[in-house]
């Protein structure tokens, strides 16, 4: 019996993973190869891509296309890790589960809360697990970090420092990774056609809201040329409707043609206006619901969707549309 | 021997415990004497005080001022428990901390995910658990929900319809509340001197970063006649220096004299630009941290603070001294 070995690409762009101290702190210098050498062992079957070399706060929609553009050239192999900032790996998870809806391998994002060149840094252990999640997933985009595995587009960073940073959320966890196994936990979803679009409009807010916020705040959105707004608004989706009223501001917005979407500023659990005498009037004035989705899901999806489509209706049935796992129908 | 019955004011606001059905969906109108008799059993020792009766949602500076002087009007009792919204009953309980800071008396409030008068409710419990927490803490702002009690300015609404809808951040639970008695956990911070102070500024801004923000958001502010900005940044601190420049935004608020305070969107743990090569020009301009605060207490107290000086190094300095507990040094 011959048991074919696994072919998988590391895809480096910075991180703290990567990070070396310098006088000014921080800052992510490692490649590929050397963050490969720094957990040892045989990984002959990995290929090394450095992409890029950065502080994950600064990742933007231009990175998001040229790592998308970078999976998509390097995808034939059996998967993708790919090392990233934990910052902002949320959101570039999210973007990838758009830009590459139904990707026939599994692209594995990792990352590290301390730099992999520390003795005890959980860099080497993310990375080890990362490759193993992805010799062993089917397709799709991951988050692989501490033991969990999750869907990339349903996870969030909650933790600024602990070692566990990541958290699924509103989805179950897809699997964990110990002792050099993946244990499967929940079978992602799966598409049939795999397809590649990185086409966004960035021009995207987000506003989440606080008691007293000036509607003010909402207006002038228009004059920063806003094409989508998510509103992270209280609990199931409440906002002023007295002496400052945020719904007239947001009536306002949809009748230029601007999307609004709703989602709640709590962590966990689904959004909606259909519950409250106060949040009523959001559906009469056409408010997007964005269900159970995290804002990073929200925020992503809204650009996506808004660089293949500014028509309204269309906005709206994509929005509340289940494209690759980002929202519980 | 003779034992004392604590005397205990119940001060309604409103909230989803309040709500009764209507064709338009829950509207609050149940008073303080009406959501006493929905729970049963002898309460003669409570007083009820009707305030008003308002979804959350519409609570403002406004109503923060009015319920902090019924309060300060109605502190000659044993403890005061306060129905209030859960969309914004963190931020209320984190102003009413500032604005109370060392009350010799607990006040404590809590609310339901369903209305009182529905079978299932968590709101009779809430509010026969706030009652046993009025009669047994020391001074100071709490929430009790389901059966946590926790410190008012560490208090996050963290689940839209779960009934363990708030979690204490950064700090430990104060105690726990089961089968008509309180389990102490945690001694609550002391003040010697009961400072009652309402002054505040409302005109405070919340940013949430995401990457491929419009710096114009930030620079947009100063039209607005915002006075101080809390900004949630990714992880510890981190924010856009390419492309889109935040950090240059931010420094021009600072030297038109409105007071930038970090935060951090991460639910858990401290924000510090202290670590990253990206982050410590933040440190340079003079960005104020705001540590582990939770957003709502951040943004309370910032409002608090510009309330009382706009003088930017008073403000730095008071936002980074711990008051009430919110803020670990």
């Amino acid at each position: 019996m011959v048991i074919r070995v696994k072919t998988i690409r590391l895809i480096s762009t910075g991180g703290t993973i990567a990070c070396v101290p310098t006088e000014n702190g921080l800052k992510p210098e490692l490649n590929a190869r050397q963050l490969i050498d720094l957990i040892g062992g045989n990984h002959s079957n990995i290929e090394c891509i450095d992409l890029f070399s950065m502080d994950s706060s600064n990742i933007q929609p231009e990175e998001w296309i040229t790592i998308a553009e970078a999976i998509r050239d390097n995808a034939d192999c059996d998967g993708i890790v790919l090392t990233h900032g934990t910052d902002t790996m949320a959101y570039t998870a999210s973007m990838l589960s758009f830009m590459l809806a139904g990707i026939k391998i599994p692209v594995v994002l990792t990352g590290a809360q301390y730099p992999a060149v520390y003795p005890d840094s959980d860099g080497r252990r993310n990375l080890e697990n990362a490759i193993i999640a992805a010799t062993s997933l089917t397709g799709g985009v991951y988050i692989c970090f501490g033991n969990s595995l999750m869907l990339g587009c349903r996870a969030v960073k909650t933790r600024t420092t602990s070692l566990n940073a990541f958290e699924s959320i509103n989805y179950p966890y897809i699997g964990t990774v110990n002792d050099g196994r993946m244990l499967a936990l929940y079978n992602p979803p799966h598409r049939n056609e795999f397809s590649f679009s990185v086409e966004l409009d960035s021009r995207v807010a987000l506003i989440k809201l606080i008691p007293g916020m000036s509607p003010k705040l909402l207006d002038c959105l228009i004059d920063c040329d806003i094409k989508g707004v998510v509103v992270e608004a209280f609990g199931l989706g409440g906002m002023h409707s007295i002496r400052r009223n945020h719904l007239e501001s947001i009536q306002r917005l949809m009748e230029r043609g601007i999307p609004v979407v709703l989602t709640s500023q709590c962590l966990y659990e689904q959004s909606t206006p259909d519950i409250y005498e106060v949040s009523r009037p959001l559906k009469d004035i056409g408010i997007i619901s964005a269900g159970d989705m995290t804002t990073e899901a929200a925020i992503t999806k809204l650009m996506w969707v808004l660089g293949h489509t500014k028509e309204l209706e269309e906005v709206r049935k994509l929005m509340q549309t289940n494209l690759i796992g980002e929202l519980t129908k």
